[in-house]
């Protein structure tokens, strides 16, 4: 048959493409973003630089997918914890973000990606569409199942909560504006669901 | 006299200095940060390349610095208003924040410089010293005032009550993570306001 007289392209190409995502991922942990090369990223995935920008065009988008490539293969397990405890699992998830955000392997290559997000809006859609909401409808999912249960007012905006809830995280750790601990973390649970506690009036 | 018989060296710096901020912040409105080049800024300031690398180590440099002389010719009026009614005064406050954010002349500039603050912990200490920290402290102080006059609970925590009410519109802004409009702004205020509202047990 043909397929046994071809050197498999398709399969290779996977191979390169997963050494070179793998790469892209180990070396800016290592070195940071700003320093990043695709000379570097060939280099250590043993392929040429032209294999590199025949599949992306620019420092950037190898980045996006690499990080891309991680998150998919997390898969599924999106799922914020439900004990029926809103206040405590939010908690939980609160202070587990704030202790990813201080590992240098997690977030250096999260602040790269952000700093691309920011500077290209087209980037920032694909992110929104591809990473980001898969991650908001789970937490969504979380904060619904606690106003089903009478623990957050029945017309809270949960887009509105979950804003208030992330981005005082968000902005501490990208502009590293105060400090990011547990205390910061409860204090913002707690805050949040005092404004959106179930049997106030929500102007 | 020793001055009538130099070129007046300070004077004439000074006029390339200032020559130098304006070209920056004007280039950077016009065609972004990504495609500023020190090149532009000599042509369109009228001075030698060299002249820029003398006082500045960097692009990142010279923008911040042309930042930071706008906000200092802003020079004092910083003070947020006081009608006595804090809900009213943040509405008009953070409705302004939230159209700065939709003019590319002024937000232009600023999400260059935050891209410098995230890529730099150093620069990040210097803005927070020498930009954020005036502009911080007159917010608080209108949150001190509503306080005092028992807007807002005794024991309020000024400095998450400020994250909570700022964070979320930097986000969407940098991020574009979501519409940036009048209704979100009121959305914040009044949760924020809900959330540390006088006569509450906070945790």
């Amino acid at each position: 048959m043909a397929a046994s007289n071809t050197p498999e392209p398709s399969r290779r190409s996977e191979r390169s493409r997963v050494a070179i995502l793998t790469a892209t991922h180990e070396l800016i942990t290592e070195v940071g973003y700003a320093k990043l090369s695709i000379e570097a990223i060939a280099a250590r995935a043993g392929v040429g630089k032209q294999t590199i920008y025949r599949w992306w065009p620019s420092k950037g988008a190898v980045v996006f997918d690499s990080l891309l490539s991680l998150s998919e293969g997390a898969d599924g397990d999106l799922a914020l914890p439900d004990t029926g405890d809103l206040a405590a699992d939010l908690r939980i998830v609160l202070r587990a973000t704030v202790a990813e955000f201080a590992d240098p392997v997690f977030e250096a290559p999260v602040r790269a990606l952000n700093i691309e997000i920011i500077n290209d809006p087209e980037l920032a859609a694909t992110y929104r569409e591809r990473m980001e909401r898969p991650i908001r409808e789970a937490k969504l999912a979380r904060l619904r199942s606690g106003q089903d249960a009478g623990q957050l007012a029945a017309d809270a905006d949960l887009e509105l909560v979950l804003d208030l809830l992330y981005a005082p995280i968000t902005q501490r750790w990208l502009l590293r504006s105060g400090p990011l601990d547990e205390a910061f973390a409860d204090g913002l649970v707690d805050a949040v669901l005092r404004a959106f506690a179930p049997g106030r009036v929500l102007r």
